[in-house]
């Protein structure tokens, strides 16, 4: 019996959520759906139900939890666990720290899902030991997650790292966020999928038609990877072009920030790592000034979709619960 | 009689060199052409020459002089004052320290311009006693510097910065430096001037073919000011485009940072800043989360020309010389 620590990656779609030991080791994991759409309660109800299973299925005594942590979308304030704002939950100025604190008797920790991602991959994960450290996380949207100095850098009033929405092209296609040629707009799920849906439309043959099926609301990594696994023309256009535009992202942040490390996690890179990982590193020569390029190293997130509940751990441990 | 400092800005075409007081006043100032195509020793030369003249000048006596500081164009370790690489200037691997310590007996601290400018404008200028500051330098070519946290922000390799570099058009115009579509190529005064020969050669209309006259090498500052004061409708024209650009780069910066104050400086923004900031704030809205773009104030160089003066004096003082 020893220490335990409940850590939570809580989506638009779903919540992760895990028992980590006192050796940071993952003793238990479970996945709900979110139903957002249900409103602020139902998310609450489902955090509390997801804490409550997770302490039954570790088998967690009283005393024994030290705390809870956890990553969601979002404007949050790292220090007080302040939602500000979240664009895919109905949350605005929610105080959920007090209530799940005041329901389960311990500290709770809550942090932007990007940058607590890359605090894990800082902490446990692809860039243990980086001084300043590049996070890109691509799936439905496009997250960032910004170290410097062996410090989350989330800015003056936690906004900063929104490194989906760089604009790659002034006039390029229209973003979610009303900007044009972000980012997200290029690599993103939502623009990927839009884009498969053109080209099934237009009447090009792809296996993409058979692996999604009727539900055609958003592609999943899974059956882009295997659509590239067996070279459908479609869909390597397609990820060839994502890829693209990862890099030129990459590139101008490198000639910004030359972090010792770039690290690419999320979904897409998770799934799709064999494929986008050696194409991204030929493509970013393109641009980045070569001195530059020297000195940072560009790998994948190693920690995969348990990116969130480390770095959710790393904000426990940080304050030395 | 006090304590003074010589303050040195070393460009590719000039040198600007000035005599500090001890409450931070300008007490002298000169300008010498640079002639960088003559070699190195040439420049340590003028160098020298300049720091000899200010000391003539301004009536400095023997242990008057405390410290010698200076900014330059090229990748400069702040902390050794060693120039790494320098494009404009013929200096690699090159120990100026040592030279101008050794002829003058006092200290002597070198830093990149840009972030010497930025420096400049936040322990003096518009940027005082903001946290987190980022300057775009707009003048032959367009310079960056980042103060993160009350600090410079180099990077490990004092490489970062390169915000000129920054890919706004994936297909752009070629750069200098090799990429395409960077910040740089839009609107630093190299393109400007590309873009003013084109329209001249088209036989288009435009005082800047006399404004310019025999030298068509590089368009000055002062010739674009009075064109757009005049309506000239090439200069408007090209001009913005130019704000456009650095709207563009402004926002993706704003969305990356979300910094207190973005500074605006160079040659460029000091002629014409009357014209470019307002046209400039309006369109930066196009490229920014409006809810990031609240907290941070877009600004104008107050120090203009004098920013990286004021700069290596900040790096002097900050040392406690």
């Amino acid at each position: 019996m020893g220490k335990k620590y409940i850590c939570l990656d809580i989506g638009g779609t779903k919540i992760l959520g895990v028992v980590f030991d006192e050796n940071d080791k993952i003793i238990t994991k479970i996945k709900k759906k979110t139903k957002a759409e249900k409103g602020m309660e139902q998310i609450e109800e489902k955090i509390i139900s997801v804490v409550g299973e997770l302490i039954d299925e570790a088998g967690i005594v009283e005393g024994e939890l030290a705390a809870i942590g956890a990553g969601a979308p979002g404007v949050i304030n790292e220090d007080t666990g302040e939602i500000i704002y979240a664009p895919n939950l109905p949350w605005r100025n929610y105080d959920i720290k007090s209530i799940i604190e005041g329901k389960f008797k311990v500290p709770f920790y809550l942090g932007n899902d990007a940058n607590v991602g890359i605090l894990g991959e800082w902490k446990y994960g692809a860039a243990v030991n980086r001084k300043n450290v590049i996070g890109i996380f691509a799936g439905t949207g496009i997250g960032g997650g910004i170290i410097l100095g062996n410090r989350l850098y989330s800015g003056p009033r936690h906004l900063a790292g929104e490194l989906g929405h760089m604009i790659l092209n002034t006039e390029g296609p229209y973003c979610n966020c009303g900007q044009r040629g972000c980012l997200e707009a290029y690599a993103g799920k939502i623009a990927i999928t839009r884009e498969i849906k053109l080209q099934i439309d237009r009447g090009r043959k792809t296996i993409l038609k058979d692996l999604m099926g009727e539900d055609m609301s958003i592609v999943k990594s899974k059956a882009l990877k295997k659509a590239v696994d067996e070279k459908d023309p479609v869909a390597l256009e397609i990820m060839d072009r994502v890829v693209y535009y990862l890099a030129a992202a990459s590139g101008s942040l490198i000639n910004i920030f030359n972090p010792d490390m770039l690290v690419l996690g999320g979904g897409v890179t998770e799934s799709l790592g064999d494929y986008i990982m050696p194409l991204l590193k030929r493509y970013v020569e393109r641009f980045v000034f070569p001195d530059v390029l020297k000195g940072t190293q560009i790998a994948q997130s190693v920690l995969g979709d348990d990116a969130i509940v480390y770095g959710a751990l790393s904000q426990i441990k940080g304050r030395n619960v």
